[in-house]
């Protein structure tokens, strides 16, 4: 028990801290790490008891973690400038309601462990196949809102992974409050302990022992602002899955269909912009600039947004603002936009590949071979055809609830669900095959 | 043609060197990424006609291969101690023929590029799928013999990657000959120059300065011992695959066959012991170690392995002398092999997660239950019934020729072969859909 989440009241403060931070986080990683032989042999059907009741926790603790996310508000402040955020830390009933619903609904899917893929017989009459396996000890380290704290440990514990959590100091006590409902609860069920481990001290030099101990942490996921990025990417000795930012474009192309393109855009800007998928540069085919800009700027301002556009979008559109070069490629996560006009889908695809982020990329048009070339030549972790760019999505892909959308490469590219949260190990059935 | 790799005689000497390290490096990695978007899409026609062209350059420049390669043998030396170490560096016509046929095998396979996994409609109407893409460029660095050239140039073409290759300094003229005809050969099939990138200069900050370059290469494999490994796991911003060692067991269970366990047995530790899939500790239950072990340890020092056993294995074996503490947990890479008699099923398993490298791991039985607990709970990249250590191979399970058998728990856990060198990107075929 060792690992046992503290209490909010009982989070050390600065000045008394017993443990260096390599001591405080190498207890910590150990007992996650021996967690987790139990963990990934953990059958579904207590997997899925403890997650309900890590659900019910969180509601019947509604005012402990209320209680918590007011400290934490308090100590944020309330400047103008900070209303954003604030906004994004601040915990309501139905927030916590809503968080719970999530962990439920985890219940409902198909738990990825076990699963056999491509089991095939050799010429030697061997059987060789996949299982999928957890991939063991996941390390979250995220500036997000407190709700990343229950989807987190709800997914890593579904895939049958003992997560070892770290979220942003703003958020230190909602969080810590959170976690030690669901470890509390997810115990219970019996659950071993550690296998939900957060780290409650809020120091820097803790995320950097945690990025050094490949020995106990099979996988980090980083997820927030370019300075946790740099940090990881540079002193991480544990493989990495990035959720990085998304500098996601729309390229109307030529003869587009106004409506549709009107629609695909203001939804791709305006139905949630805080999102590493929202739209942030909206590119436009000069022949569909006429028909199409003047009444989707107008659309787009309506809803708030400000539009800052190239010199021809600004002659077409008095709504809008001219551009500076560095709007482009700019992550504003706002209701600001930045619009140009361009010759071709070569420009646009130019375009996107030097300001992308490869991250969500969309064209709408009507022509068949400039969908295929949009489909096949541009790099990102999704890429659509007539399709809004807010459906790069998990649930909307179909994987079901995700973690996150990982922006790299390897292993799990874009959308990040249950199966991604796992990896296989090769099973040979054989009956006393040798190499030859 | 700025990125040509140059004939032996080009190398620069160390003292006329004219770059700096990082210049030397960043141009090179530049030349790569360039050449990385062309590759992607390259045809499979082409690709396939440049390997055929490839294999026929390294038998039609043969002699210049062996000229450069009695070079690093002139300078590697030929005390006894180093004598296993030549012979593996030292190249023949028919090594070098075998290299050809590697490369002629690799234009059989099937082009993973392109393919489209799990297509399905979603609610909204949409078509979403994965599309198998090259990963990009990827840096493979290793120690091992010269035809690790030929095979990752190989691998890496027919999967629309761009490789950069840092070979060990003992091979640096082999190497950079096999670079070069492979290069030139690759280039005048239509293959853009830069595709096969080989870094000749081997001074150990060249190393340090390609792990920085996350902005142009996007996967690093490592291939070779202890120090590769560490140096890469410590310093590489990019993400990683390990090629680590196999400390891999084979456990003969109670009542097992007698001439399966002897026949596994002896095939995972003789028929080549310096892989990292032969067996390097056997574990015998104890009921078997009277029926099986003096007539297996018989057989292998027959064919001249040194047996290092535990008390019981040295009362029962006259020919195995008694194994030190650290024999076991050691991955030997020739022919001496640890010996352990266990009581359990248990105790094999506690064995081989203490001392086990996660890597290859058998079980000879005739036990139902025994064989599945095995499978299900011994956690390593393969886990095998009744078969040889030896068949945990990309061509022996099916996967065509591998690269190697990575022991990273991400994106390709086993042998890892073309598709292993792909990553994907979704794709949506939509209609106008939005985000509710």
């Amino acid at each position: 028990m060792e690992a046992r989440i503290p209490t909010v009241d009982e989070v050390p403060s600065a000045d008394v801290t017993p443990k260096l931070a390599p001591e405080y986080v190498l207890e910590l990683v150990r007992n996650a790490r021996s967690a987790s032989t139990r963990m990934a042999s953990l059958s579904t059907t207590i997997k899925d008891r403890a997650l309900m009741a890590m659900a019910d926790g969180l509601v019947a603790k509604a005012d402990d973690i209320l209680a918590a996310n007011e400290r934490d508000l308090d100590a944020f402040g309330s400047s103008k400038e900070k209303q954003a955020m604030a906004d994004r830390l601040r915990l309501t009933p139905e927030r916590i309601e809503a968080m719970a619903a999530g962990i439920r609904e985890i219940v409902g899917l198909v738990d990825p462990v076990g699963q056999t893929l491509n089991m095939r017989r050799r010429p030697n009459g061997m059987q060789v196949g996949r299982v999928r396996v957890p991939i063991g000890v996941i390390g979250i380290i995220y500036e997000s809102r407190p709700n990343v704290t229950a989807d987190s440990a709800a997914l890593c514990l579904k895939s049958g992974n003992v997560c070892v959590l770290r979220g942003g100091s703003e958020a230190i006590h909602s969080n810590t409050a959170i976690a030690a409902i669901l470890s509390d609860a997810s115990e219970q069920a019996g659950v071993p302990p550690g296998s939900i481990t957060f780290i409650d001290r809020t120091e820097r030099d803790v995320v950097a022992e945690l990025l050094k101990q490949d020995q106990y942490i099979d996988l980090i996921i980083p997820r927030g602002g370019e300075s946790l990025m740099k940090t990881v990417t540079e002193q991480s000795r544990i493989p990495v899955i990035k959720h990085d930012k998304g500098v996601c474009h729309v390229y109307i192309d030529a003869d587009a269909d106004v409506a549709m393109a009107t629609s695909i855009a203001v939804n791709a800007k305006v139905q949630r912009p805080s999102t590493c998928n929202a739209m942030e540069t909206l590119l436009v085919h000069q022949n569909s600039a006429r028909p199409v800009l003047p009444e989707l700027v107008n659309a787009l301002v309506a809803a708030g947004v400000e539009v800052r556009g190239c010199a021809k979008t600004v002659s077409l559109c008095p709504e809008a603002k001219p551009a500076a070069e560095d709007d482009y490629g700019r992550e504003f996560l706002s209701l600001t936009l930045a619009v140009k006009v361009v010759k071709s889908v070569d420009e646009a695809m130019e375009h996107i590949a030097r300001y992308g982020s490869r991250h969500t990329e969309a064209i709408v048009t009507k022509d068949y071979g400039r969908a295929m070339r949009f489909l096949r030549e541009v790099d990102a972790g999704a890429v659509l055809v007539n399709a809004s760019t807010r459906l790069n999505d998990g649930n909307q892909f179909g994987l079901g609830a995700e973690i996150g959308i990982s922006t790299t490469r390897i292993h799990a590219r874009g959308p990040m669900g249950l199966e991604e949260l796992t990896c296989s190990k090769f099973v040979v059935f054989g009956s006393g095959q040798i190499r030859e």
